[in-house]
């Protein structure tokens, strides 16, 4: 059998067949041209998954379809409860799309979904409690705990990137003060880099970057850590300081089997993971007991279209 | 049919017989002496599980035995990894007082006990998932998730008094800077009582201590803030502030349904609970979504006894 996966963006619904192995055997992609009714958007979704199970042999051949949804989902009851980037609130995104495939249909938050995928097919696969990072503009991720996506009584747990770091700390979008997105997404590096570029306009970062605050990237950051500058090599100590930490509570408290890490900073490679494998064992509360292993995350964008297939089996 | 939960200190072994409703019928307790031969000490545990089932009817009207424990418990094996107040390491203790008792026996931390016991028989009753916060000497506490005491992947999660929340802040025993624990404990309100006492032993704690450090309680600065001492009030501001921080960020991981607060600094009753409820939503990622109760904990040093017993039926 076949489960079909969409991943719904803002910008994008990237769909694909997916087998039981959690390989994608064929994509499909369209705009999502957002803030649509969604009901117009929803045949679109419909249209697409029909499409990738003619490739199957017929909807019959397709087990249950899946949706990555950028907002808070109430998983049980099948309910996007809101999704700024497609300006949705309260939709009974399970029922309406069941009605549109009569397929069993299952609806998980994005992020969350590529962790059970990168949990079972990618980085942890054979793990069952795992904490996945997703180091991008945002600082997101999902929990993964029994095999299965934890996401609390109300569906807004597993929000790793708004543990508060430091109380009274860095303004968040969220509208408090500290929280761990603002200290180790690639955001924050971009940010390090151009109040470096300030301080020091003639150093490395500010010639990589023409001079111009909005040319720094956090690439740039860490190419020039790798290469040895001394400003940069400052800002990805620090970095890495922050990360740690946030990454201590997450074994002080979850305990996972695994960390995963993706997004934009993960191509850092082994100048990421091996001073976060050399540091953590030694922050974290019991040194003594065995140690959550370290990994990158290795499907990619894919991630968010099999964790959607998945979700039939592991909801 | 009836239990038997015991509550294993450093200090004193505490043991009840505890019926399905979690009501303790009869108690019994008895110096632990630590640093003892632990087969010893666990040839006293079994003499009391014992003498608590003759009360019972016999060992045949008992369901299991279950022992909470001061140290990092391995639930599934059965095994304690260690108790420092204790001296113990690597304890079968499940298989051995099977072995002296015949009856199914379940073994698990402490703090996690007495949380399990809270969220079933407690302030909790009635929830699935909960996070205990115990404000005492140090801040423990357990996270209860489906019904179960959740430790992750080896044992070690849970620990809610070491995440960080103030990266290279205070020192704390474990060894790492910034721990909530630091922050939140009724330790902490005793650190700044003294701080407060050494900047002006004239003032109302100074007093209340008659001018010394080692006289200044949790409970001293809780009642003058009550009264509305400035210094106190200042103390208690603070503390509160760092409180609802770490909670903020249990919220946006574990989402629970109910916290459950417990601890001496628990006594301090609706002067703690007030605050934490209307500044706690006001700072959660999702202020929109459903909130979690904050309740205070309702059966005192009776929790780690009737929690222990509670572990043949959820574990």
């Amino acid at each position: 059998m076949f489960a079909i996966g969409m991943d719904v963006g803002g910008t994008n619904l990237a769909a694909g067949l997916v087998n039981d192995k959690g390989e994608i055997l064929q994509k499909l992609e369209k705009p999502t041209i957002a803030f649509r009714a969604p009901e117009v958007v929803m045949d679109d979704m419909a249209d697409m998954v029909r499409s990738l199970a003619e490739a199957a042999g017929g909807l019959s051949e397709v087990s249950s379809a899946g949706f990555g949804l950028p907002g808070v989902v109430d998983m049980k009851r099948g309910v996007l409860v809101f999704a700024d980037n497609l300006g949705w609130q309260h939709i009974d995104i399970v029922t309406q799309m069941h009605e549109r495939l009569g397929l069993p249909v299952f609806a998980g938050n994005d992020a969350n979904v590529a962790a059970l995928a990168e949990t079972k097919a990618g980085a942890g696969a054979g793990v069952n409690n795992s904490v996945m990072l997703t180091l991008g503009t945002g600082l997101g991720g999902g929990i993964i705990i029994e095999g299965k996506i934890y996401t609390g009584a109300h569906y807004v747990g597993g929000e790793i990137g708004h543990q508060i770091i430091e109380v009274n700390g860095r303004l968040c979008n969220c509208g408090v003060r500290g929280c761990f997105e603002r200290y180790a997404s690639a955001t924050a590096l971009i940010m390090a880099g151009r109040h470096a570029l300030a301080e020091n306009p003639n150093g490395a970062i500010g010639r990589a970057a023409g001079g111009s605050a909005e040319a720094v990237t956090a690439r740039m950051v860490v190419d020039l850590a790798k290469s040895g500058d001394r400003q940069a090599s400052a800002i990805w100590e620090e970095y890495l300081h922050y990360l740690c930490s946030g990454m201590v509570s997450l074994v002080n408290l979850f305990d996972p089997e695994v960390f995963i890490i993706g997004g934009g900073v993960s191509s850092a490679g082994d100048f990421l993971l091996t001073p976060l494998r050399e540091r953590l064992p030694k922050m974290v509360s019991f040194r003594d007991a065995p140690q959550a292993r370290i990994e990158l995350a290795t499907l990619g964008n894919d991630a968010g279209i099999i964790g959607a297939a998945m979700l039939g089996l592991y909801t």
